[in-house]
């Protein structure tokens, strides 16, 4: 069932992927993607709520893997080794997923409405990332700051790297962590 | 010229606000606010693209003091001291702001198009910041992470002030520099 379910999302947004290239975002509506992938609208409305969602539909399996992999960090790790390194485990997911993230970029890039959407769906990503940073005992300006830092190098990496696939996304992302641990460490606070 | 311009910017922010929050952000249209201000439909459109827009007139003043502020700091200053130098320069702007701010970012936290349209006029001012750290001479990678780092930090401490006036806004800042750089310290990059 469960797989039925999958291959019924993964048509649907195959489908819309192919009618924004060739029509434009614009034009597309629900029910010509429920036609395309040779369905019919309601079931379109099962799986989506609306025509922009069905660009979003991967964010919930990876809010999961990241979620996961944050529950699982050894215990002694601090909030920005925790995120970094669950960033890390979600590279073969996301690399697998490559052949339909491309064009979705693409897309989302080039969508003003989508873009809106995205940076909604970052935010709360980031919001989902922090509660379970707070979850291992880090405080919650440590939790809700390594969050949304986190997200903004995650999502700065993931779409270079969806531009360019060299070099892979783990080393953009330890290039990224390194970069960061190098400014913070040249900033003088007001207070020292 | 520019300051009649301005106080009517402001009339109908103020009536759109009044209207927001007396009846609710979906059943205040347009012509709703211009008819409390006590113009017309076309006035408002003069002003404002749409009935989102009438919360962020404030951006434009924010970016270009922003802006000013990182082409004015001294040369030898890194990219994250130059920002939250910049953030601490419009502190009195936004002190003087506080009775417009409050009552605007409850409407915001409880309405989800007005969130998304924020969360893309943060990202569009981080992208901003980032062009002027970069003609500073920072690189490209160190200029959109410490804007969109910052632009995190920023939005953050604004909100809590709002929520709480104290501490105020300068103390939250260089709290928030400080818990990042204690946290990025604490970072054990890949390749150490």
């Amino acid at each position: 069932m469960a797989k039925n379910a999958d291959d019924m999302g993964s048509r649907l947004q195959r489908a819309a992927l192919d009618l924004f290239r060739e029509q434009g975002y614009d034009r597309t509506t629900a029910a010509g993607i429920a036609a395309r992938a040779g369905v019919t609208e309601r079931t379109f409305f099962r799986y989506f709520a609306d025509k922009r969602e069905v660009l979003f539909g991967g964010e919930a399996v990876l809010r999961s893997a990241l979620l996961r992999a944050i529950a699982e960090a050894p215990e002694q790790l601090g909030p920005l080794d925790t995120l970094f390194r669950s960033f890390q485990s979600v590279g073969s997911l996301l690399e697998n997923n490559r052949p339909f993230s491309v064009p979705r970029q693409e897309i989302i890039s080039a969508t003003p409405a989508l873009q809106e959407r995205e940076q909604a769906k970052l935010a709360a990503l980031a919001d989902a990332l922090a509660v379970a940073l707070k979850a291992r005992g880090a405080t919650e300006l440590q939790s809700v700051l390594a969050a949304r830092t986190g997200m903004a190098a995650f999502a700065m990496a993931t779409v270079a790297w969806l531009e360019h696939p060299q070099p892979g996304l783990a080393d953009r992302l330890d290039l990224i962590l390194l970069e960061l641990k190098t400014m913070f460490a040249a900033v003088s606070p007001a207070d020292e």
